[in-house]
């Protein structure tokens, strides 16, 4: 490490700060990018700045955008009647992936977490009540299936249901190309309270 | 994917440009920026933009230097008999790690590769030449032990010999701590003719 220049040093040293980045991934990421042309790392440090500089949260959903609101809360198309509730950006673009969900988003970023000081006021429930008027019809809780995941879509659907509206929950099950030999105990039992008839 | 704003997308394909960071990786790594604090976001852009702007090669030894001649061949402490001739910036470090040798270096930024329609010329074998005054007594030849590594290293002692400089090249041999049994048979021939005394 301190046998490089002082640059390639502190380069190295960044790199390794990213997530599942080691120091030799970080060495040999650094190297690459001393090896590519000017104008190709200009853009990849352009990016970065970029990205951070220019995404904020759409003040209607919370999703991470460019534009606010963003292209999901301002396409008229979609469907009022549903919101879908998510922890995260990255949940949203999990589910428009399988382009079957047409409603609407709300991200919460976060779950309730008592234990690391994180109350119902920390997370964006708020912002999710004030959005429910009467075009709403349902609210899908795809919060993640964890403890502090559950525990979050109970809160919200205590919340909502005395307002009339349907709160649902996304299925647990064996997934699809799944072994049951394999499958924890848990979800064996979700996926046989959920079965359904053929 | 095109499921994230703009500035997102993009900050993912030119992270999944780097070698070894696919598009889950790339993924990850963004959001992991977008969490990042905003100062924390910058450095790491400009080190990035810093290392290749402020790297170039020593004019001396071609090592990857921020300042010229570099440390090393600007150090008058070191061994002036001996020159190690590396492919690259990375084996000169490499080399540094182990604190065994003292004498500089030269790097020749590739090998001998006709394949590749890389000559003699193409590489950096003329510096070394123009460097064997009377002080060097000896060049080790330390490039890897590649078909290219060998022929290159086969070229240069062909040019150095005649003028009466001692050329070695590094030992092959079982790695420590490596397995008799797995070693492939080349090795396990050198191996055994490199064999030594007890």
């Amino acid at each position: 490490m301190e046998h490089y220049a002082a640059p390639i040093n502190h380069l190295i040293e960044e790199l390794s700060k990213l997530p599942g980045i080691g120091r030799k991934t970080a060495q040999r990421l650094a190297f690459h990018i001393l090896d590519m042309k000017g104008d190709q790392v200009v853009r990849l440090a352009q990016s970065i700045v970029d990205a951070k500089k220019l995404i904020k949260f759409c003040s209607n959903c919370g999703n991470m955008t460019d534009k606010d609101p963003c292209s999901i809360c301002g396409n008229v198309k979609r469907d009022k009647s549903m919101i879908c509730v998510v922890e995260d950006s990255r949940d949203v673009a999990a589910m428009e992936r399988i382009k079957e969900f047409h409603g609407y988003y709300h991200v919460l970023h976060g779950t309730i977490s008592p234990m690391d000081g994180i109350g119902p006021d920390e997370i964006n429930i708020k912002g999710l009540i004030t959005r429910l008027n009467n075009d709403v019809k349902e609210v899908i809780l795809a919060t993640n299936p964890t403890i502090e995941g559950e525990a979050t879509a109970m809160y919200i659907a205590r919340l909502i249901n005395p307002m009339g509206i349907r709160v649902t929950r996304l299925a647990h099950g064996i997934p699809v190309g799944g072994d049951i030999e394999y499958a924890d105990e848990v979800t064996l039992v979700k996926a046989l309270e959920g079965r359904t008839q053929l």
